[in-house]
């Protein structure tokens, strides 16, 4: 197995993506270190500049990940700050921006990957679906989100499937095997 | 006059603060460069921070502003994003999210304060109010949350005021006052 440093704080999305990248031959070492992030730039701005920076830093191969949410009915809301907002308003907040609105909704996952000396490339991948009426499975352990987004094509929200399931189709599922194809051609 | 930079791309804030400034024998001279926030830290360390890099790297004496809004019904919110909260709901969003709640906000600004080989000083201000339940003279030029935003004692929003008024009592303007009581005294 090829070992790559994951910069994140995130077990869950550690454990979604390893499942991915097993097959690819690559194992995940995850890092914690806080870095900082412009959220004024895009995503892949964000992703490319990080990467390089830790990846000069910490003289090791390794990803970063971010993951942004977009409201059709707001304008890149809550866009590169899906926990700002969810730890800001909860869903009770969410659901009331959306009461009466177009509950469209899609998710962006952009992978940044570097090795130093090098120069930093980027994965992406989107999700698109709605956002639920109510939150499912509360009590489940999952990310936020996963309780109230229906992905586009099926009835449950994310926190009703199992990872196998979410990972075939979702926007981390997409940028994580877009970034084992690359690992697995250099 | 004592010439003093001015971190700040915001001309509105400039010219509130250059008013109250004058009386303390100040002139502001703005200084229109980005730099970074890290908007998970509490606005005194980012103003410190800030303050201090900017100090150093530029090689004089200089302040940085960042005012936060603080809705009751809601956690830290839209908290030190006022600007993102805003560009992206809208005074819709904001009314939706408001409705039926405690309508009780507070504006916050703390000015960050530095000179090079010093260590940064900070001076906050807070005001109390309420949001309006509609956008007032939403046609004349002004800082977005004044359209809405009552502070206590008054029956108008902060658009309505003239600015030795809002200077008077605003957060901004009691922050702006003891930064210009430090600067006589030092």
């Amino acid at each position: 197995m090829r070992k790559i440093g994951f910069v994140t704080s995130n077990k869950h999305k550690l454990a979604q993506m390893q499942i991915v990248l097993s097959a690819y031959g690559v194992e995940l070492e995850q890092i914690k270190i806080d870095y900082p992030e412009d959220k004024e730039k895009n995503m892949e701005e964000i992703a490319r500049e990080a990467s390089k920076n830790l990846a000069e830093k910490l003289g090791r191969e390794l990803i970063v990940e971010d993951t942004g949410l977009y409201f059709e009915a707001y304008n890149n809301f809550p866009g590169a700050q899906p926990k700002f907002v969810y730890n800001s308003l909860g869903f009770k907040g969410i659901f009331k921006l959306l009461l009466d609105e177009n509950r469209g909704a899609y998710f962006k996952t952009v992978i940044g990957y570097c090795s130093p000396g090098k120069d930093p490339k980027t994965f992406d991948g989107q999700m698109n679906g709605v956002i639920a009426e109510e939150v499912l499975l509360p009590e489940k352990e999952a990310m936020p989100y996963e309780h109230i987004f229906i992905p586009e094509g099926y009835a449950k929200t994310m926190v009703e499937m199992d990872v196998d399931l979410k990972n075939s189709f979702s926007h981390r599922g997409k940028a994580t095997r877009k970034f084992g194809e690359f690992i697995k051609n250099n």
